[in-house]
């Protein structure tokens, strides 16, 4: 019997949409091995009674995780309106599946208008538009401060010596700057790096910058406009795009705004512009969340230097979205990141977006989401979050192995199936980041293991993006430790994890087109899991041998493009081969 | 075993979301009769994992459709963030489920940050904000031809004798108009009736004026200005709301702008405003759907008089949201009815949103929309569409007695879980429309039927809407037949249903804050279904007896206030009793 309890679907969501401007994708979930079969009966609603007019067309099953299969159908219609009802088909039972739920198999139910689903008319202003170029870059991760020092004259003083083995305490500085980034695009660009993404590079007082003092001004530690202007028209020369780190939840304490506040109280014309319980503000100084309690406004978190903005106030809104603005108009910058950017209204996103794609239409805007983020993913707010569901599931599996290769496989599809395809194809995906200890250390030091959970983000669909120093096999735990600095020196640098991972970035940008546009399935023997990737009737496949035994692989006739561990035909235990080809046994 | 494939929660839906400022609500789907007792851990986010900062609370089972129980439950502060994730338990399994997924009971998973659902931060400005007056409104839906004929030198040459037992053909006018609406007013407030919606009244060529040509003009047969002028101040003197229907979908084909395409072609102005698949405009006679390809533009279904807008033109969407803005500012009307608002883009409705709430807070917006609307439904659009599928399920039951008490049960539950709370508080609730046949034709004839659906419809959540002439048992089939002159001569006069209509209409407005804001619950057995509405300690119970036998109810010391077919102490088969005290037995 088919299990109607665990059926869902949800029209107009990622569930029913338009991936491009003539095609529409529907999908239903069923319960896992429930259903054998599923069609779906559709064509324009004005027409349906008409002859012929009802079309039947088959789904396919597209992912399955734990408890569910998602069957999925691309379509494009002669009409931009469509009706639709989904047949489902198990061993022992078929039934229709309607706007009002599961009904009985009798042609009679497809006479009546309320049983189908709708997808009212397909308006292209409503879809969701993914930058195109998004597919195709590698990011490279800079928190500015760390990755290199290229105009001492601006170096903070009492700032540490440039060693990348010293672990940074919270308020450490160690000298990065612009002119140090611009200095190494030879660097990035022989890596293979076409995507700069930085953290909070406007003026601030901690060495992270997340606590904003001026919008509009380049940190003074870190350069000038000038240089900033210099650095973003070189990256665009060379084809490398570049993202910025939007803060717009919160502002540094040490912000105009909110020391006009502190000094004014209910005089200021500022109080409105944030969340605040009771005037005067309270000076804490909240080394325990266990004081939070004592802090009478909002802020981050409960840290009582980052008071949170109000953007609802219109004043407020206007103020960030113009900031938002400038660095397009006057830098020509190409996406934003933007910080702890669930806690901020829906409201003030969709306004974002509206204003920043207006300026600049294949601008990519990437949300810090570290939950499910469907909310902000239907097209009028972002186009992708941090996806750290994806880091999360990599690295269960190959970082600390708390996972297995089924439980990677299944999360995997879960949560690919909670998005729209052109959103996957736009996701960005990290290992980690500033704010995660860092994949090497997450993996108890073990580079093989580093290795492999890197090549597998790299062949999923979505951006990837290296967090800087990490092929160098940089370290470290927790925020503060994993921001050391970047190692020049040749004697504190892993020349062999440079070299794969260049490998890898390489072949990723070789054959973006193919990862990001092809079909994905997974395969699991064990505690091995290959991935294969078919499009254009040609296939890549990566094979990952996280297992206690050695799996030999046919490779006669194929291209090896990556291999780890691999002697003749055999991937050794905790090996990977990527291969290119067409038929590949094991 | 908990059947895990069948759970469903979404965040930041109708399943977690805002009810009041202070107040979220949140729920979740099991499988029917699968779960006996559904916990909640929550906490701010940033406080979670301090002592006593997690805590538990259980979760309401408020629903049972066919397939799904559903579980919810109030919350209020004291933070304005919240992570949380659910405790499931059967009689032989307890689970976690989380964010990613059902996890075993183990209290380690606790600990992870990753496991949480999220309400980043509670934001008024993204709040589903209803307006509270459409609680305690019974609309009247008037057919403006058709109503009444208050001033004879308006009316068109070649109207028809004022005759009811006249059956309408599609051209066919009578003569009704505003003046002819306001001379009832006595009438209708007697009814007590405390909303007016109207079909469209703005200059067109047809009876029913969907085919628009001046959205700024009175349509000269129903009056001027002036005279809506004088029947919204008249209605709102008496404390009656007005309600215009706005058909933003497409234009009639008379309107100035399609003729200058149709005569200038390429060299059109407005060649953009709509959606033209070629040039020059064909001129088609569409007797047949058959035809339906020698159109070469969109238009409403395939109705060439009918043009569809292309609303994602920025002219035009400024052109149709100054009208909508019009006729709030010059004349105060209070809500708008929107046509076919399905097959129009949801950029124009989110600004459609915006501009009219800006101009009047509490505005009411109405989609027309037939099935499943959640995508329309999030606060950021509409606050309500024509509760068709609550107007089909009823129907069913009691007029066609196609469905029995348990299916219609199990579908208004259905139906009521796809919304927030407040959504279903104001939805409009009609049993039949311009669009639909009568409910006493659907019904056979047989007023006992339209009597208990009306009284069933009135004790729902929703604002009710009764079509004009229903009270004086009006009747007909499908368009155009359902839109018979109102009866006004007394021998044309159903005056005992006018009686039981008045009296119902009666207690739904003084009992409105109590079925509006009270706990509903069904009770069925064979084919009698009670509705019982908790609120404040006090009790609403309806019994509607569908069944063949007749049922003995204990009223002793209730308070009846609707009965019909009642004996004593026996409600006949096909009675109805509604009564309001605190214990009643069966």
């Amino acid at each position: 019997m088919i299990d109607k309890a665990a059926i869902y679907h949800r029209p107009e969501s990622e569930y029913a949409y338009m991936y491009d401007s003539k095609t529409v994708h529907i999908r239903i979930r069923t319960k896992k091995d429930n259903v054998e079969k599923v069609n779906i009966l559709h064509g324009d609603p004005y027409l349906i009674y008409l002859p012929n007019q009802l079309m039947k067309s088959p789904l396919t099953k597209i992912a399955s995780s734990r408890w569910h299969d998602y069957w999925q159908i691309e379509l494009s219609g002669p009409h931009r309106r469509m009706s639709y009802i989904f047949e489902l088909e198990a061993a022992d039972e078929i039934i229709y599946y309607s706007d009002i739920g599961a009904l009985s198999h009798e042609v009679s139910h497809l006479d009546i208008a309320y049983n189908y689903f709708k997808l009212p008319y397909l308006h292209e202003a409503d879809r969701f538009k993914e930058p195109r170029w998004v597919k195709d870059t590698v990011w490279y991760h800079i928190f500015p401060e760390r990755f290199a020092n290229g105009d001492p004259s601006l170096t903070p003083e009492g700032a540490l010596p440039w060693n990348s083995t010293i672990v940074p305490k919270n308020r450490d500085f160690f000298g990065g700057d612009l002119k140090g980034i611009y200095d190494h695009l030879d660097y990035l660009e022989d890596l293979g790096i076409n995507g700069l993404y930085f953290c909070p590079i406007f003026e601030a007082n901690s060495n992270h910058k997340y606590d904003t003092v001026d919008y509009y001004e380049i940190d003074k530690h870190f350069g000038d406009k000038e240089m900033f202007r210099k650095l973003v028209d070189e990256a665009h020369r060379r084809g490398m795009r570049v993202m910025l780190d939007a803060v717009f939840n919160h502002i540094g304490s040490h912000a105009p705004q909110w020391l006009d506040i502190v000094e004014k109280g209910e005089q200021s014309i500022y109080k409105d512009w944030f969340h605040i319980h009771s005037l005067p503000i309270k000076a804490v100084d909240m080394k325990d969340y266990r004081n939070y309690q004592a802090i009478n406004y909002d802020a981050f978190g409960y840290v009582p230097n980052m008071p949170k903005w109000n953007t609802s106030h219109p004043e407020v809104k206007q103020h960030l979205l113009a900031i938002a603005k400038y660095w397009i108009e006057e830098f020509d910058i190409d996406a934003w990141r933007l910080d702890v950017a669930n806690e901020v209204d829906h409201r003030f996103w969709r306004s974002f977006h509206d204003e920043v794609t207006a300026l600049k239409p294949d601008f990519y805007i990437v949300g810090e989401i570290w939950h499910s983020s469907q909310a902000w993913l239907q097209g009028d707010q972002f186009h992708a979050v941090m996806n750290y569901p994806l880091t999360r599931a990599i690295s269960d599996f190959f970082l600390t192995k708390t996972a297995n290769a089924t439980e990677l496989n299944e999360r995997i599809q879960e949560q690919t199936m909670l998005y729209r395809k052109q959103t996957n194809q736009v996701m960005l995906n990290s290992l980690d980041s500033h704010d995660t200890p860092r994949i090497l250390t997450i993996a108890g030091g073990d580079k093989k293991a580093v290795k492999s959970a890197l090549a597998f983000m790299y062949l999923q669909q979505g951006s990837p993006c290296l967090y800087y120093g990490t092929e160098m096999g940089l370290d470290g735990g927790n925020d503060p430790e994993c921001r050391k600095v970047m190692p020049w020196d040749p004697e504190q640098q892993d020349l062999d994890m440079h070299a794969f991972v260049r490998q890898l970035i390489h072949l990723r940008r070789e054959y973006a087109h193919h990862i990001v546009n092809g079909t994905t399935s997974y395969q699991v023997e064990g505690n091995l899991i290959m991935v294969e990737i078919v499009y254009d009737e040609k296939v890549i496949k990566g094979y990952f041998n996280q297992s206690e035994e050695s799996v030999t692989v046919e490779k006669d006739g194929l291209e090896v493009l990556l291999e780890l561990m691999v002697e003749d035909h055999e991937i050794q235990a905790g090996g990977l081969m990527i291969v290119n080809g067409s038929m590949v046994k094991i």
